[in-house]
C-alpha cells in the first residue's frame, strides 16, 4: 500500500503534515510506502527537523515545484498550477504509483485535480464529499458538503450508492440506514431536487429510509444522509460555528464566579469527554467519493492527529477496496427502472 | 391594537396559547383586543378554566369551525378548510377587524392563508420566515427558513429589505448588516442561485456586507443574512438538533461520577444562562414577512412564554409600522438598476 501525502497543503504544512506522518509510520506498519509531495527541498529539511531519515525506504521525496494557495480559485489552480503540490500528487494515482492521497490544502483544487487526472469511476457522474458528524450515538456521514453545487436528482441518487460503501467500509455499519435530506417527512416535501432525487433513491438497491429533517440528524435516526453540496457545506460550517458559539458561552459562563470556577474543575472530565465526542480531527477528514483512486482531504487547520487519522482511514478504504465496491454495486442497477437513465 | 390569536394551533393548544395570552393582557396593557379564534365553546371553556372572562371587553371570541391538522397537506388545508381557525384569523386582517395574527399551528397553513386572504405588500413576489438565532454578542435573523423554496434570485434581495426592517424594528439594530449565505466569501462562490442575488444585493439601498458562510453566522458578523427556504430550513433544524444533542451528551456525561454531579451543581447556574441565551421561547416566533398585515409564526412546541414572547412581537411590529417601512423602502428602488425588473 503507498500512500501519496500532500506535504505542502494546510494551514500548519509542512510542519503538522510531518507530524503526522511519523505517527502513522508507526501506527500503520502495512503502509509501505508514503510518497511525500511538495518542494523537495524543503520536505528534506523538515523531515531532518523531525528527525526522520530522507534514506528510510518507507519515504519517498516527490519533487512539486508549486503550491496551491487557499486564495486560487480551484479552475486557476488546475489550469494554472500543473506542477503543484496535489496535481503532483493526483497524477501518481493515475500512474500507479500512489494507491491514495492526503491532503490539508485548498479542497476545490484536491476535487478539480482528481476528477481531470483520475476521471470519475464508471456509472458516477459528479464526486461528494462526505463529512463526518458526531452524534451521540455514533458518527453518522454526510454527502455531499462541498464538491458540487447546483446537483441534479440523479447525482444525489448516486451519493446514496458512494455514502453506503463508506459507511461499511469505514465506520464498519453493516446495513446503512440512507436518508434524504429534506424539510418534511413526506415524499411530497422539499423541493424540486429533493422530490425527483426521493423517486429514484426509493427503486435503489440501498437501505433508503426516506427524508430525513435537520433536527433529526444528530438523533442518530440515518447512518448517511445525502444533499446538494451547497446545503450540505452550509449545514457543516453553521454546525461548527453553532458548536463553537456553545463552547465560548458555556466558558465565559463558567468563569464568572469562584463557586461556578470550582464546579468547571470537578467536572472538566465530561468537558472533556464532549470535546472528545465532537472533535473533527478524531474522523480524519473528509473523504471524496466517486472517482477513481483515493482522495482524503483533511481540514485546513489540521493537527498532526488529524492528519494521522486521515491517513488511517485513507488506508482502511484501500485495504477494503472501496471503489472496487462502488464500481460492483453500480454496475448491477438498473437505471431505467428507476425512472432514469444513468 | 387588536391582535388575533389561533387558539387551536400547537402542541399544547388550547391550553398554554390561553395562559400566553394570560401573561399578554397583563403584560401588554396597550392591546386592545385579543381575537381569540377557535371552536366557541371550547375557547369559553378554557377561558374559565383560566379563570379569564369571557365578557372581559379586551377578549372577543371569534368561531372557527375547523382546525388544519398538522399533517395536512398547506394546499389542502387553505382550498378545504376555509374556517380553520388560522384561515379565519388571517381574514380578520383583511377585514380590518384585526392587526395581527400570531399561531402556533400548521406552518405551511399560516403561510398559504396570509397569501391567499391578504395577498402580498406591493413590490414583494413571496414571503419569507425569518428565524431568531441566538449568537454570543446578541440575536440575528436568517431567512427564508421555510416559506419559500425554489428562490429566485430577486427573491433573496427581496428577504435584504425585509430582514433590515425587522432587525431595525424588533431587534433595535440601528444600522443592520445583511449577508447571503453562500460557501465562500467570494462573490464568484456559491450556487447559481446566490451569485445571481449578490449581485443584485450589492446594488440595493441597504448595508449589504456580502457572502457569508456557515461558521461566521454564530460569530455575529452579520445581523441579517438571508438564503433560499430549503437551505435556511435545514440550517435552523440542524442548529436546533446539534444544540440538543450536545446538552444530552454533556448532561450525561455530568452524571458519571459523584465528582462530575457535585461540578455540575456548583455550576448549575452557568447552564441556566447559557439555556436561556439559546432559549427560542425568548424570541417568540418567528415573524413571516412581506405579507400584507402582521403574521408571527410560533414553534409548534411553544409554551405559554413563546406564546406570550411572539405577542411582543406582533405588538412591537403593529406598534412601529413594519409594513409601512418595507413599502417606502420598497418603493424608492429602482429596480431596473439593479440589472433586474421588479
Amino acid at each position: 500500500m503507498r500512500i501519496a501525502l500532500d506535504i505542502m497543503g494546510g494551514d500548519f504544512a509542512p510542519g503538522e503534515i510531518i507530524k503526522g506522518l511519523k505517527l502513522a509510520l508507526s501506527d500503520f506498519p502495512d503502509v509501505q510506502k508514503f510518497l511525500l509531495v511538495g518542494d523537495s527541498e524543503q520536505v528534506a529539511d523538515v523531515l531532518i527537523e523531525h528527525d526522520l531519515s530522507v534514506s528510510d525506504p518507507r519515504l519517498e521525496i516527490i519533487h512539486a515545484s508549486q503550491v496551491v494557495g487557499m486564495d486560487d480559485a480551484s479552475s486557476v489552480a488546475v489550469r494554472r498550477k500543473k506542477n503543484s503540490s496535489i496535481a503532483v500528487a493526483a497524477k501518481l494515482i493515475s500512474e500507479e504509483k500512489a494507491d491514495a492521497v492526503v491532503s490539508a490544502g485548498h479542497t476545490g483544487a484536491a476535487v478539480a485535480s482528481m476528477i481531470v487526472t483520475n476521471r470519475m469511476l464508471p456509472g458516477i457522474d459528479r464526486p461528494g464529499i462526505a463529512g463526518v458528524f458526531p452524534a451521540p450515538d455514533g458518527p453518522f456521514i454526510m454527502l455531499d458538503v462541498g464538491a458540487n453545487v447546483d446537483s441534479k436528482p440523479m447525482h444525489l441518487a448516486q451519493y446514496g450508492i458512494l455514502g453506503e460503501a463508506y459507511s461499511k467500509v469505514v465506520l464498519r455499519v453493516k446495513n446503512p440506514k440512507i436518508g434524504l435530506l429534506s424539510i418534511g417527512t413526506e415524499d411530497k416535501k422539499g423541493n424540486d431536487l429533493t422530490r425527483e432525487a426521493y423517486q429514484i433513491m426509493a427503486k435503489l438497491p440501498i437501505n433508503f429510509v426516506g427524508n430525513v429533517e435537520g433536527n433529526d440528524l444528530f438523533g442518530n435516526q440515518v447512518d448517511v444522509v445525502v444533499c446538494d453540496g451547497f446545503v450540505g457545506n452550509t449545514v457543516l460550517k453553521s454546525c461548527e460555528g453553532l458548536a463553537k458559539a456553545i463552547s465560548k458561552i458555556l466558558k465565559s459562563s463558567l468563569k464568572k464566579s469562584a463557586v461556578r470556577r470550582a464546579g468547571a474543575l470537578l467536572s472538566k472530565n465530561a468537558f472533556k469527554e464532549l470535546k472528545e465526542l465532537t472533535d473533527h480531527e478524531e474522523y480524519g477528514g473528509a473523504p471524496l467519493l466517486g472517482t477513481k483512486g483515493i482522495c482524503i482531504i483533511a481540514h485546513g487547520s489540521s493537527s498532526s492527529k488529524a492528519i494521522r487519522n486521515a491517513i488511517r482511514v485513507a488506508r482502511e478504504m484501500v485495504k477494503n477496496q472501496i471503489n472496487e465496491k462502488i464500481s460492483d454495486k453500480i454496475s448491477g442497477i438498473d437505471w431505467t427502472a428507476t425512472g432514469n437513465k444513468a
